[in-house]
């Protein structure tokens, strides 16, 4: 098999051939081809051939892309299953590569669909009123930047790696070119390749680099392109650093391996179960992968009168921890992913052996084979080796504390990681040192009895939740639902009129131009109804009775509706009539009562009261098209629909607005669209 | 006058003195006092004598303290405005810098309140599921960070460029080290010393750098600190990748001036309003400030056969412009702010009519003072140095332009900009400009004869907008509303029990544990309501007679509520009940109908209908707690009061979920606060 570039829409067959050794056997797995590539024209390729047609689609279009994708890949997986186990990968380390990195691609498709603009930009919160009478307003759009995202991947997930920082990128509406580490690259080729063949995304969208280093690429990189390094700390803080990157203000994500801990509470004894928790999700984390993750736990700080119970257990764990050919089934852990790699880790963990005692583990290695390894070090605050030096594999070290403000400052002297974990029964040591800890890591994880069958483990970055953490570990934020998505685009005032603002984003602005038609808007389908379109509705007069009868069927007799005296003492000063009854009695007022395409109003939005509304006060309601977004038809949907979100305003016989709110109805689509083609669930 | 250095709680009196002079008359204003300063200990100090008490305060407890300052300080805002007058000001440029300056902090401090949680962290969002049945999940918080903020600010907003800086640091929970350009130091010094002389800030919460540079400040930041920096784009990039800023990924923030350009729309003809409103917007940011703002319109681009009645009128208007003292009230322009300033301008105003031809303005300087400048450029596609090289003064280069496209590429060759605006009638030509040029600026404004009026001018950054810009301009983000205290938060995913994570965050998530107590929650006070405390109401069977009733009282006459036929066809498949009555009903259950401590219900949020009621159902709902705010008391309020947020659930007789939603109530307080005292209304 042979790795090679894809640059400019083209395979690169020719150039230097490297081995590329499996981390099992030794033997070759495949050849890398490094041409001689053109770094400059790729980027141009990817800013003139992709971005004008991925910024051509709405952002959930290109998540739709993104979702179709992950479908592709996932119906090719046993493929990478078999590619992985060269990697030095167990079957249950490649599930977290593979499954894991193509469900990145799924629920980053899933969040930016529920959380963005159906838009090629996202609108992003509600407008800023810069002006009394409101014909001046503001509104901030994020907008998809005109470069190229380039992705520097390390070798630990050689997919995960890959998909999880492609999604975001391909939503946001810019192309990639992807550098992976070339160990392992034999694997990250295999699955680009399938995203070639699928031809789901515009040629150009994805590039790929088979080379050792990136060459020139950052030379040639422009303000609005980007890089998202993840790899060493040294490494990433020198690219950061790059003349081209600084002058041109290129932005830059890091995202750096750090040395992360996990904290047993002072709370937990041996008879608890938290306890056993704590030593399985320690001995987890050394093992898996066979300890190389950016999100492994280097550090374990316990209490200081626990140190010995947890060596001791978690010696017995580790073992029976059974080492070998990952390709067995009873194999839990592998070895480290290159020869290269156990002479790095060894290196290192002779520097931190130095400065701790060794209580686990052989320095025996086979190949890139090696033992895990427990270390202890009995001064942790006075020994800034363990806190700095990483050990990229199997190992971890223990350190004691003697109070919870002593393993805050343990947890917080590696200076910035991207996670950290807690095991307690007790909230108030949760809080306390959750909160003490936050500033220096991305993620922090409590465990207890309750949480553990379903935690998803210290070590696994969730697509919804933040990836990355500040100092040592980057200063980066990837992933996070539609965060990750609205980090590649760039954020824009815009200032004008409302109607001018209305017209630029495609979503309607508070005190804009509305259109009212003579048929009633609820029995138009989706595609009939346009941003903007308004009703308003007959006149009510609310009378003493309605309250009464309100109350009556309701049952809500707060003394406001009810009690003249008592409401007379009140805010109000007199009867009001219920809150909700406005909200009902506008809806009598607005819904048209035939079968249409309206199917039903499922949810509400921003509803405020503004003004009290009184015996013989007349309402009257204006309802305006705010926003649409396409549902995709799923199998068990009778016909496709959307949902239209309605701008309702209420007011009285004084042009005071009573009440403001937003209405989500489900509307029939006459028309079937591409993405209603696929109608797997996932 | 002297101008000092805060440091440490002392003012530092001793030291090399340097002349401060006045822009206007060359004469000296103040000494600035350059002492041996101990740098590494002023950070020390930040970070151990005021973090700590700023975080202690919750967010909403800072924005009061920021608002206290800013009342305080416009009580003496003459004495600034008198300052301003030697650094070049006009009154009209000193009220941009001085209540623009102090207008920040109001807006700053008051979104914060609406838009961030009364607690020490802010709670982002909403939590994500993370497991089936809900044991385990996630929630993002946004934490104060450990360190100390670096402001190192430009000479030409000495007032609002500290202002707009230190609110949102000091709200964020950290304390701030201020370091002002030499120039115009005076009026910055003064109005920091009536900060500290105020002590409603902690002491350490802020300091004050007397010096030419800030010598080895940056050497002794770490990653919990950050730097937020404006000034020249070259500069900013030194400082940037500085070694220190990048080995402990200091969080830095680059605020450059960039070529911001102006557009006539293609439709504008000089008969149009929108035509005299782009010559004044022109003229204007050409002579406010004399020219040195980082957003002035450096670059005029105009429909090519409008290229000479744009020059014509420029002419006009800059003809009736009165250059003079600023102190003298005809006065429209001052000098720029120091002699260097006019050297430095007349030098870069050589480079640029060596490619271009002066069509308005005179070589001669007096002083700081000097003529207003326009250049034009015949080829300015073809002409780098017209995108490239600033002269901070006042000058702007036209440019013509004979298609949208090529308005848009002129814009965006800037690489980079704070800000554009946009001058048409035509909303078509609106969107197509806006969205062309947005993804190359932070800021973009469309002014018509709608939106001219109110407008606050291409110039003005907005404290609710997003202030910064891509490439040239620095690639950074500042003020945007809440958003300008979160960029100096850590982001941190919290996961755990949904227990544990109510009591890390105080604030309620769905599935955590409750408490459910003999009084009625409605009949208690905000400080007695706690966080997770619940009310399980009765239970209420819903009758085809109480669908019928309520479709009458309201006049919601849908076909799924009152049609049998109908309804059997629709996605129910069955008469349903109104959303609306769900929601009434359920107020009819929780509701406690004496007069109590629960003044009003003033909104409902995120309400979505999750199954249809049909008759024969009995529905249930549960109220619990979810999260408290204390509102300041006003001197109209009869009594204190705060808002506290309530999740409700209503459920069916299967225990499924028909509704949910948060309702907002007001709440009266047991008893005043110290920010009450504070009744004034700004």
């Amino acid at each position: 098999m042979k790795v090679r570039s894809y640059i400019k829409g083209q395979w690169i067959n020719e150039g230097k051939e490297t081995d590329l050794i499996s981390a099992v056997t030794g033997d070759t797995v495949a050849q890398m081809v490094e041409g001689d590539l053109d770094y400059k024209g790729a980027c141009e390729y990817a800013r003139q051939q992709a971005g004008p047609k991925l910024r051509s689609m709405s952002i959930h279009e290109r998540a739709f892309k993104i979702k179709f994708l992950a479908q592709y890949l996932l119906k090719r997986k046993e493929d990478y299953y078999e590619l992985s186990t060269h990697t030095g990968a167990t079957r249950q380390d490649s599930w977290i590569d593979i499954e894991g990195g193509i469900g990145s691609m799924f629920s980053l498709s899933s969040k930016s669909r529920i959380n963005l603009s159906d838009l090629p930009y996202h609108v992003e919160g509600s407008h800023e009123q810069l002006s009394r009478e409101g014909t001046f307003v503001g509104q901030h759009i994020c907008v998809p930047r005109h470069g190229v995202g380039v992705h520097i991947n390390a070798f630990n997930f050689p997919v995960w790696g890959m998909l999880e920082k492609l999604a975001p990128t391909i939503i946001s509406g810019m192309p990639a070119i992807i550098k992976p580490s070339p160990v392992g690259s034999y694997l990250a080729y295999n699955v680009f390749k399938d995203m070639v063949e699928s031809e789901i995304l515009p040629e150009g969208s994805i590039q790929f680099i088979a080379a050792d280093k990136p060459g020139d690429l950052l030379d040639h990189l422009n303000s609005q392109d980007s890089v998202a390094f993840t790899g060493s700390a040294e490494t990433g803080r020198k690219l950061k650093a790059h003349p081209n990157i600084v002058a041109n203000n290129v932005r830059f994500n890091l995202e750096a391996d750090s040395l992360n801990c996990s904290i047993l509470g002072s709370d937990v004894t041996p008879d608890m179960e938290e306890f056993d928790l704590f030593i399985d999700e320690v001995a987890e984390e050394m093992t898996v992968k066979t300890g190389q993750k950016c999100t492994a736990i280097r550090r374990t700080i316990v209490p200081e009168n626990q140190v010995d119970n947890v060596i001791e257990a978690l010696n017995e764990n580790l073992d029976q921890t059974t080492i070998g050919n990952p390709a067995e089934k009873e194999t839990q852990m592998g070895p480290l992913a290159s020869k290269l790699q156990a002479d790095r880790f060894d290196e290192q963990l002779t520097t931190l052996t130095n400065v701790t005692k060794s209580v686990y583990g052989n320095g025996e290695q086979k190949g890139a084979f090696t033992s895990p390894h427990v270390l202890l070090c009995h001064q942790p605050l006075d020994v800034d080796e363990v806190h700095k030096v990483e050990a990229f594999g199997p190992m971890t070290t223990v350190m004691p504390y003697d109070s919870n403000d002593e393993a805050i400052a343990l947890a917080n002297k590696a200076d910035g990681s991207l996670v950290g974990s807690l095991f307690t029964a007790d909230d108030d040591i949760a809080r306390e040192i959750t909160l003490g800890c936050a500033p220096y890591h991305g993620r922090f994880m409590v465990i207890n009895r309750d949480s553990a069958d379903e935690s998803t483990g210290h070590g696994s970055p969730m697509p919804q939740l933040i990836h990355g953490g500040p100092g040592r570990a980057g200063g980066g934020e990837e992933q996070g639902g539609a965060r990750a998505v609205i980090h590649n685009m760039q954020r824009v005032a815009l200032q004008g009129s409302p109607t001018t603002l209305k017209n630029i984003t495609n979503q309607y602005i508070k005190g804009a131009e509305t259109n009212e038609a003579d048929t009633h808007p609820f029995q138009q389908y989706f595609e009939e109804l346009e941003v903007g379109d308004a009703r308003t509705t007959e006149k009510r007069t609310v009378t003493k009775e309605d309250i009464e009868e309100f109350a009556e069927l309701s049952g809500d007799e707060f003394y406001a509706h009810t009690d003249p005296d008592a409401a007379a003492r009140s805010l109000f000063g007199e009867i009001v009539a219920h809150g909700y009854f406005v909200l009902s009695a506008t809806a009598g007022l607005f819904v048209h009562p035939d079968e249409g395409p309206v199917l039903l109003n499922y949810g509400l939005e921003n509803l405020r009261f503004v003004a009290p509304v009184s015996p013989g006060d007349t309402i009257q309601a204006k309802l305006i098209v705010k926003r649409k977004t396409v549902r995709q038809k799923k199998a068990k949907d009778k016909f496709p629909f959307g949902i239209v979100y309605w701008d309702v305003e209420v007011t009285n016989q004084d042009n005071e607005i009573v009440a403001e709110y937003t209405i989500l109805t489900l509307i029939k689509r006459k028309h079937t669209l591409d993405m209603d083609i696929f109608e797997e669930e996932n």
